[in-house]
């Protein structure tokens, strides 16, 4: 179970790296800040969560292999995505297991920490889309994290259902598997048919709208 | 007094979530971007300030009431600004409440850690305002607490006068009283009558618009 | 040798928060956004470095000297750039020499600290370069740092250099003095000859200019 964990981390990070480095593609960065802008969306959100923790120091400069793999992630990107075409949806499905993985190894992480759920629940989350969010401040992008489609509530779903399964005693890597997948397919369900959460409209906006 | 200082401290947190909830609004964001962007803006200063001092954890996670007090403010603000219009001037004095308790809370928890005037007053004005700084640059809006109004400066003024009479070694409890009154008195004349310090201007823009 | 690595950060230090000074101003802010500005630009780099590495509290916590440097760097950049018309070119050849110490200062460091040269390398490029990615992302410009120019590339020279001669056994001074002028005479000849890495340019795009 841990070994799947482990492997699956290193794709999360190799996939967010790939969205980081995509994001640095279409800013027009050169090779440099392809890698700066990939580690950072793959490092954020975990390096987010270890420095609230107060773990010390923060996860990639313990085991540097996670380095590796979002450098190489990165300048991979860089060398393939000249020459071929990137399918925009593929990539969008592929960055959704990242939030899955990233989002089920923060709550463990975090619940193995400090025992508590409704903060590993908020560090699951913060781990899944902490990245991302860094990814588009440094790239100037709208916050699309925060908007209308379903990305961060699908971390939180597949958080508070972890919590809910470990609350109930079931085996961990049953639980584990549950709420990577539900997270994964809420994720991806909302990408398909384009779901979305009602959005917050201020009501002077929409008067200025109706003018 | 302690524990007037605590009640200031919920209702800072629950008014600046509601800032950063509005802020979602403007962005049209979701339910879920609401929060987060309520979190981050109450959070904000006093993680920066713990991170920066080494407290580990972080406030809100050993005191798991906070984050309970801002997803509410958060919550309550989409519920209720879907339905009435916020006046606008009403909310800057509201936040102004906050930005004068954080200040306060901010420079008496870092003299207790460090013994340190300068470092306190830093950490006062950090703790105060960091929060709608990293709110303004996640919701892509100008950063207007750096530019005219007199915001960050109300905060520097009450912090500097919290160390000036500290060193007096007047009472603690009247100490604090009168320096959250001038941070807010000056935030609020700031409002009130449009003052401003003047702003910085670089030559060459002055000539670019003088042509 | 220390004597004058500690003399040129201090020198760093007062550089960089001339640059975020400036900064500040072409953004208009006022005198306090202007010290707010030149100190982040000053320390972000370096405690970015301190909190992913768990070095607690802060180096300008520790040394309180770096917050008056910074401090007075800025409110002198705010009084004489009103007078005096900053020439921009010469700036940037200053700004070089920032960069270039914070790169050594942050490997030396960090080397010290985790025995591993390519954390030292990354810590490197951190604290020479993310103090000027946080002003950018304060002050709204496009983030250039991460552009065409040489930048931190040439951080990223610098500090695998350095981790060679280290490597070799090279007195540490000639070391270190060699990894400087290096970065140093990179970064410059960039600016000189306007040099650039190949700019990474997703195909998409290229077609979408094409039509």
């Amino acid at each position: 179970m841990d070994h799947l964990i482990h492997i699956l981390d290193l794709v999360g990070t190799g996939v967010f790296a790939l969205t980081g480095a995509l994001a640095a593609g279409r800013k027009r960065m050169d090779i440099f800040g392809v890698v700066v802008l990939g580690c950072v969306t793959a490092f954020g959100g975990g390096t987010l969560r270890d420095l609230i923790l107060g773990i010390r120091p923060v996860f990639w400069i313990s085991n540097t292999c996670y380095l590796w793999v979002a450098t190489l992630a990165a300048i991979g990107t860089y060398l393939l995505a000249r020459r071929y075409r990137p399918p925009a949806i593929g990539l969008m499905y592929i960055d959704a297991i990242g939030l899955a993985v990233f989002t089920i190894i923060g709550f463990q992480f975090t619940i193995n920490q400090t025992q508590n759920y409704s903060i590993a629940i908020v560090m699951g989350v913060t781990t899944g889309v902490f990245g991302g969010i860094i990814r588009d401040v440094l790239s100037a992008e709208v916050l699309l994290i925060l908007r209308r489609e379903i990305y961060a509530s699908a971390s939180l779903c597949g958080a508070a259902l972890l919590a809910l399964l470990f609350n109930l005693q079931l085996p961990r890597s049953l639980s584990v598997s549950v709420a990577l997948l539900t997270t994964l397919i809420i994720r991806i369900a909302a990408l398909r048919w384009n779901l979305a959460l009602p959005i917050f409209q201020l009501k002077s906006n929409r008067e200025e709208t109706r003018n």
